[in-house]
């Protein structure tokens, strides 16, 4: 087979321009993983999987949906059948899920980590299972990483967290690895329906040290700040904040302050008082980006959990969240312009969900700008549903053509997993092909140091550069 | 002109993988057409078109729409001018539009099932209406059915059909087609603000023998319970609804009981009371098909009959229905939830008109499983103004990518006409396409058994299983 | 380089139909630009530019913002830098925007306009000022014009334009040029939450002699009925609105009445009073342009001036607006249906700004008829963020295979520079591409002649029919 056969060496590079840039810049390029899911303790820990099963289906409820979509039974997906058996149940739903992007990571990650070049498949279980477990005792997390030469990862992380695994890792000086954290207060709004929740999260804070009391919106928010501070000490630079959309609705702190003191007294909120309290937290990580020149970023759109069933049986973030539909151009504009009235508008990221939103948020993101500052507003990567080979030749379309490309922070994981750096390939393979289709049809000049200039920052530098990852 | 000429052996197949797939594969599979509008008379009549004109402009509102877009008056469009006349006229509208699925639909008709390669104009009019009218006496609408393989048609009924021309079918033992219905009761909810249609097409239930009164809801249900088992007793395995959207509304049984006493009392609905009514009639529906492990089928989004002046000179369903843009995320995931919490969501086929919703649509079908059951809510074929070359590459590109292409139910007529059976070979040339390109990219591996299985599972095994004509 | 070398003879052009189909037949069309802002004194006085800056960056808030998503400083952007300085930042922004229409503009305008085949980049910045500058006193607007062959441009006017520049040049007899007004009320209601300055804009309309007083709704429309008579004199053949939606609310002209003589009192009135009088002034264009046979167009979908920063620093239309997520079916069909029920659904062209409504707009405008008008309402080209070669791929995709390719009117610049006329050449080499791929996947017969005139009706011939600029 050719160099453009299954995942071959050029696989998805479609001219020599493409080949080029991939195989001299892009391939060259190091990873920094700015926003990602992955277990600070298990970088801490230099975690061993035992099975291949466990590093793929231990809680990637990418996996288990697309199980469940071929008529899996639940104990082989999320558990707690024989990994064996599970393995063997991921390998027949794999056939069924061509152009899918799991495809292309299962494959990806066999053959980058494992050498493996076996298509997954009833036929080949075996074989891959023996062959992956046998070489895992070596593949540590922090093996993994390196391999992958990443040099840094930005996890996500809650206010009331003690940053014990980020201190853990920093002290053992392990040479070219930084983990940061992520500083994600959604809590703090998402469970004020829940008050019996809401207050025990609340009381982390006060356990982390972050607070003596919280009683009113000022103590929180207060808590909220020192968490932030405590995170930036440890090398954060963001927020990050997952919604189904910015409410548009002016702010009204006041109110906000009466229902953080009705929830501290159990009183539940309804969704209308739980976003007056979320635009006054969003707004605070907002104030404190501003003032540290770091970063906000903001997930738009998901509706979660819709399936009871699942739910009941497997619990949150099982794989049964999908795209919503509510409108996100007013409530966006509206608080990013208070923000930038308020001289506390920072870097910040803008990712959407559902890709019909795609154009609107580039257009949010370009209407917003600081001086000295490439993109302030960025919009960012393609994130879950969109983060497949259309979705990033679409994105990379859209924004190089209502944006702006050389400006662009480039890709992300997003994952729980250290074999889902991969992704990064994926990212910069489709890159290099996009521009490379773009010399040949005449439009861009085949200019290839510029251009592979352009891949290196859209790769790796950029993103660096605009969390101050420096 | 060589095989990928106009409507060549090979057009549309850019690939040697895609040929192969195609015509080894795609092209052998018979047709099983599980939803379309085909009139149940005129196949067990076996009804012979008097002429081409007949064929094309009796009733297609697709034709007739592209005519009036081109300028020519309604006479010469709906009717009643000469049929000649109106067959020259809608020859000169073809050359006008090149790339609309009308005009491939058109020459692959000619093509498939007259033997007639001229592209259709103006020039080439008469000769056209000659052969084809020449030809029409032996292309009866069995004979027709049976010359483009089709083994089982689903038609679309109203609950009140006596079902005569499927009973008829049936004894007549045509060896290879089947022919069933479908039950449709939108009528109960649609007509709700005109009560004398209304009551008029509830009578007709009780004329049917399926209820000896109708005065509440709970007998209006029962009625159409019945009605539905009379169409399961003849083969029927699903339900269809037309909905702008699911209302993001609680159900209210006892407002829909109340509506419905008013409504047997000549009171108009309003359209508040009109979706409460409609929430109870697809939720009996589902629990219907629930417990005979049939389909729930819902196309969302149309808003109908928008032109006044054609509504006064043609009437309904006559091609002046447009896209809505309803928010569907909401309603949809409450009808769903709630469905499953009382353990009677079915099989559900999911069609959206608004292509701004598909990927909406395949993230909430990918959100609800059932053990054994492949694609438990599937995202339904591209419908209406998303059936053409681009809006089935689309559609394959984000099924297969945000969900699972193994699982996929395939194309569908939707269609009044025979000879619309050619969407099959057009939907099955693109999907071969589509595989044979990303096997050029290296992204799928060239395992060509393998990929034809999934051809031919897409284009015909999956339907016939979901919908369980086995 | 060959031929499809960077902007080389046939960029974009990837078949050897669609060499043919631009280079014989799109090439040799000339220039009908139906909507544009150019500004008519420049074109009545000849106007040359003093510099390439002025050219580019003297008001053109595309570039403007680019520059500002580069990070560059204000005073380099809208000014008041020197103009070299401004150049060399607009010189340094370029090659951070491959694949973006400016990219695209400005190296075909330097080609076109100037000869000048270098990349723009900090490297050749010098030079290309040079060059550009020595060439400038040559090209003065006209010349400019002539040299793109433009034979018509239709400019956007306020109501109370005395039309003097539109006078001026008809009285030069300048050969094969005509400039015609377009009548653009939309001062009329967006000016209404700020009554000082309505009123001074409602008494240009005095002034300009289209009214003695102005007192109500009534006198308001008859004055600008008489403005729009003075603009068809002076060849108007045009209304343009702009519009984030048009409002789902059914006309009430009393209530209009109200809000308007509250206005001239001096009474702000607030976004749902506006809209009720932007009905009653978008009614009365579509009115007139009935009577008239001439065309109604209407704007879609932006939010503007969300920036507070540039708001304050550079005014409105600094860069600072976005694509809205405002539901437009309801409202539309309500609007266009109510037009045809009183008899005065004009020509009318839809225009949206956010892409996700493009499908939407096609089967609206494809709802309504008229016999003897090929599209009486047309889906227009593609607007603003959606101007880019992915753009307007999807524009004809979705028109072609939803609407009808044959009878749409094309391209126009909407843009403030003689410059942009290039946009005509962009498009049209798009145009037949797209056509040239399908003649090879063989969906469309290789038949040249047919072919040419499509393309050629849709280049030019179509725009000046439907336009009435025979």
């Amino acid at each position: 087979m050719n160099s453009t056969g299954f995942m071959g060496e050029d696989f998805i590079l479609s001219t020599p321009i493409a080949r080029r840039l991939y195989h001299d810049f892009a391939a060259e390029a190091p990873i920094v993983d700015v926003h990602n899911h992955l277990p600070p303790d298990e970088i801490a820990d230099d975690y061993v999987w035992p099975t291949i099963t466990d590093a793929w289906l231990g809680g990637d409820h990418y996996k288990w949906r697309a199980m469940r979509l071929a008529g899996v039974p639940e104990h082989l997906v999320s558990g707690p059948a024989d990994p064996w058996e599970r393995f063997e149940a991921w390998a027949a739903t794999v056939p069924r899920m061509i152009r899918n992007p799991l495809y292309v990571w299962t494959h990806l990650e066999l053959k980058r980590a494992f050498g493996i070049d076996l298509p997954l498949s009833p036929a080949t279980a075996r074989e891959i299972w023996d062959e992956a477990n046998r070489q895992l005792p070596d593949l540590g997390a922090r093996a993994m990483l390196r391999h992958f030469d990443v040099q840094l990862v930005a996890t996500t992380d809650d206010p009331g967290s003690l940053l014990e695994d980020h201190a853990r890792l920093a002290t053992m000086n392990d040479a070219g690895l930084r983990m940061v954290p992520t500083f994600r207060p959604d809590a703090g709004h998402a469970l004020l329906g829940e008050p019996e929740r809401w207050n025990s999260w609340v009381d982390t804070l006060v356990a982390a040290g972050d607070a003596t009391a919280i009683t009113d919106l000022a103590s929180l928010l207060d808590a909220l700040a020192s968490s932030y501070r405590r995170m930036a000490a440890a090398g954060c630079r963001a927020s990050d904040h997952g919604l189904a959309a910015l409410p548009d609705r002016p702010r009204d702190p006041d109110h906000a302050d009466r229902v953080v003191r009705a929830a501290r007294e159990g009183q539940a909120a309804d969704d209308h008082d739980r976003e007056i309290v979320l635009l006054e937290i969003v707004a605070l990580a907002a104030r404190l980006a501003a003032a540290d020149d770091a970063v906000l970023q903001i997930h738009l759109g998901p509706l979660r959990n819709v399936s009871p069933r699942l739910m009941d049986a497997v619990g949150r973030d099982a794989g049964a969240d999908v795209m919503g539909d509510a409108g996100q151009a007013l409530g966006l504009a509206r608080f990013l312009g208070d923000l930038e009235r308020a001289d506390s508008l920072p870097r910040t990221v803008l990712y959407n969900l559902n890709p019909a939103d795609n154009a609107l948020l580039i257009t949010m993101a370009g209407a917003f700008a600081r001086p000295g500052v490439p993109g302030l507003v960025q919009w960012g990567p393609p994130w879950w549903f969109n983060d497949h080979e259309g979705g990033m030749r679409r994105h990379l379309d859209d924004l190089s053509q209502i944006g702006q490309l050389g400006g662009f922070i480039g890709m992300l994981t997003d994952s729980r997993s250290m074999l889902s750096m991969t992704r990064h390939e994926l990212f910069r393979r489709i890159l290099c092909d996009v521009i490379g289709r773009d010399v040949e049809a005449g439009t861009v000049p085949a200019d290839i140091d510029a251009l592979g200039q352009l891949v290196r920052a859209v790769s790796v530098d950029n993103a660096r550069e605009f969390f101050g990852f420096a």
